[in-house]
């Protein structure tokens, strides 16, 4: 069925380890997901066997306004046939420096990168620059990126790379206070989520006094509050995510979303960590390039002006709630979870996720991308319309879904082995579905 | 002079940390170096106030063949019209791989990623999974990028972070014997790249024996030899850099020129390390974006049939004969080192740089842009006339450096002080021309 897709899989393992690494495998994806995609177009892709797919995904968050959103493609298209990278930046960075500065309440400056990992590290960095101090309290099981200090895989991992972090249980606040505690006066730092997203589980808001326990806490011990917002950044608020906490952070870490799928992240902060931001050294050959940086500007111009955050509520909105109505209507009961602009779906009853794997599968065969471990994102190139011809097709699957109730099969050996290797780490088996 | 140039530095000074940071920072060149373009085209660049420069720096790597080359640019737009970041790679990623797997000899399979410190970080992650050991031997003082393991700047950066590298002196071989007894059983990997590229200091080439016997080394410990071409990649040779000293790596890092200043970097390595390569947990939300693979597929199409290598060593022969005569026609005394597509053009009796900075800084007030301390790049949108160009311009520079000789002022003092404070970390001091 997916012929092209399959012969690109079978091609990549002979030329890239594993194939597709990383977010984008579909490894852990149910069989029939395609790996590959050819075009892109508002919420929708295209396989490489010319199959079109409502994309809930949005290229894992990057996809805020919508593929190639008109006014950002111009903004590329004009801003290369000028200059892109060179042997300094363009006036642009000041331009977005300023801009991210005007948006962002805590922000006094801002700092440019690519990956989101480069912006963690880069604010972690900087709190030890700050306080002289060593120490990094972090959730267990929370993802900062995919550098040896964070990555969910073990290997190749050494014990030095995470020996200067204190792990603390993001659903037990007194373990952050235990955390915190046995820094002492090492302390440099606290790095945490708006609120936690991790895979293979519901998600959950943090409650606003742990939000006001760590800022407290930072405070006391002069230590450097990062709040990393690369996965959740204007999807929770056109802003910074704990400002409705009354919380700021001191450093703040973006990504994904920042130029609509351009590659830039960021870091902003505050004066008070401006002179120690000033004296690491951090760079990257790509981190001025222009042509994103022309796409960041008119991504936060849309972001301010436009209407998306809108938009993205209310197909959050129309998307759960539909579900949630037609999944009762076939009797099965869904555990929708976090904010609606990033859906996580998954079924209650369903130990080892047998059903939400079928049901994503259904989905696929039927052009609807959805995840069944990772939360999805809504974009503003979604459309009433679509939304409800997803809901129609989600009615087609539950009916399916109801009528073969005993014999789904159960997941792919190779996801439940993945998985097992993995939980310890990803704090799996608390308040997780998995066994 | 360059006043928007300066307004643009101020309004940076007030929004972004250091206002530009890293390698692109002009806060180390000679006052008159602008720090913002508008504008790039072949090798020529347009500061903020209309300026028009020859640029030596060619984006510090990324501009091989051209800022804006024609072939490069018609592949980028051309992609931009069907998809860039997606929620899963294009299938250009299996051609990228296979043209690159193609291409250079040692390599099996390739991993993309951004930035070049994402790939020597992969590398060592890699090194690591493999042998199930710790340690790397690394050269000192030498660059293989900007996360706290690598950066020339101690500042934010913990004892942790480099506890398991044992650096050895890239001038002595007996230095590198030491290091490798001294991980013994626990050594992981050695890190090194072709040849010695520091900046403030001539370039050195490794002699064949240094390259053999670390592969030696390599092969008796079963540890994983990691070639770093980032920053040296096919201006040395087209392929693999030491090819020519009959030594092929383990794994080697590959970033700046590989998409003409589209952001792409990778990893390459042999089957025996794949598995290793596939068992770690590395990802990046715009690793697998369509149009940098584009770029760095056309890229490599030029690399491999077009004949940019004879032009950018015919243009680096040129510029070092023509300015050796002029230098001396003068009664100055360069010292021209590393291969001819990398100048780094120093003089010699100039202990503090100070004829170096006034050079460079005449040069730039000429429409040239050199760098008094980093080596430089060749590109192939140079010409024979624009070689010729700058060599007439160098004429006037060195004529008034002569008629100015004993008056030369001094470097400016902040980079006397950043100089001092670094100069342990790079290695300066011994065989450098820094007091």
């Amino acid at each position: 069925m997916l012929r092209n897709d399959k012969r690109l899989i079978e091609r990549a393992e002979q030329v890239v380890p594993g194939g597709v690494y990383g977010h984008m495998s579909t490894y852990l994806m149910p069989d029939g997901v395609p790996q590959y995609y050819t075009k892109s177009k508002g919420t929708y892709l295209w396989d490489a066997d010319g199959n079109k797919y409502f994309d809930c995904l949005s290229a894992y968050g990057p996809n805020l306004l919508g593929y190639g959103n008109a006014q950002v493609q111009d903004a590329i298209r004009n801003q290369l046939e000028h200059c892109d990278t060179m042997s300094g930046p363009s006036p642009l960075m000041v331009d977005l420096a300023e801009a991210m500065v005007d948006m962002i309440d805590h922000a006094n400056w801002a700092m440019f990168c690519k990956n989101g990992t480069d912006a963690t590290s880069i604010a972690t960095t900087i709190a030890r620059a700050k306080t002289g101090r060593s120490k990094i309290v972090v959730g267990r099981g929370i993802y900062h990126g995919c550098l040896p200090w964070s990555t969910p895989s073990m290997e190749g991992v050494q014990p030095a790379d995470r020996m200067n972090l204190i792990y603390f249980d993001v659903t037990d606040m007194d373990s952050f206070t235990d955390a915190v505690r046995q820094a002492g006066d090492d302390l440099a730092g606290v790095i945490v989520t708006p609120y936690r997203h991790e895979v293979f589980g519901d998600q959950h808001f943090f409650p606003q006094e742990m939000a006001q326990l760590i800022r407290k806490s930072c405070d006391e011990k002069e230590a450097v509050l990062i709040l990393d917002e690369v996965r959740t950044g204007f999807r929770l608020s056109v802003g910074s995510a704990w400002s409705e906490h009354g919380v700021q952070p001191d450093i703040s870490c973006w990504g994904k979303m920042l130029g609509n799928g351009q590659p830039i992240s960021a870091v902003l902060g505050t004066d008070e960590v401006k002179q120690a931001a000033s004296s690491i050294y951090v760079t990257g050959s790509f981190w001025f390039s222009a042509v994103p940086m022309a796409a960041a500007i008119e991504t936060l111009r849309q972001v301010r002006e436009g209407s998306y955050f809108k938009q993205i509520m209310a197909y959050g909105r129309r998307l759960r709630a539909g579900l949630e109505d037609r999944a009762r209507a076939f009797g099965f009961e869904l555990s929708q979870t976090g904010p609606v602009t990033m859906p996580q779906i998954l079924f209650r009853e369903d130990p080892d996720f047998r059903i939400a794997y079928r049901f994503c599968q259904l989905l696929a065969q039927n052009g609807v991308l959805f995840s069944p471990y990772h939360n999805m994102f809504m974009n503003a190139g979604m459309t009433d319309e679509a939304i409800d011809g997803v809901l129609e097709t989600s009615e087609k699957v539950f009916a399916e879904l109801k009528d073969t109730r005993g014999n789904i099969p159960a997941i792919p050996d190779r996801v439940t082995e993945k998985l097992n290797k993995r939980k310890p780490l990803l704090g799996l088996g608390q308040k997780q579905k998995l066994a």
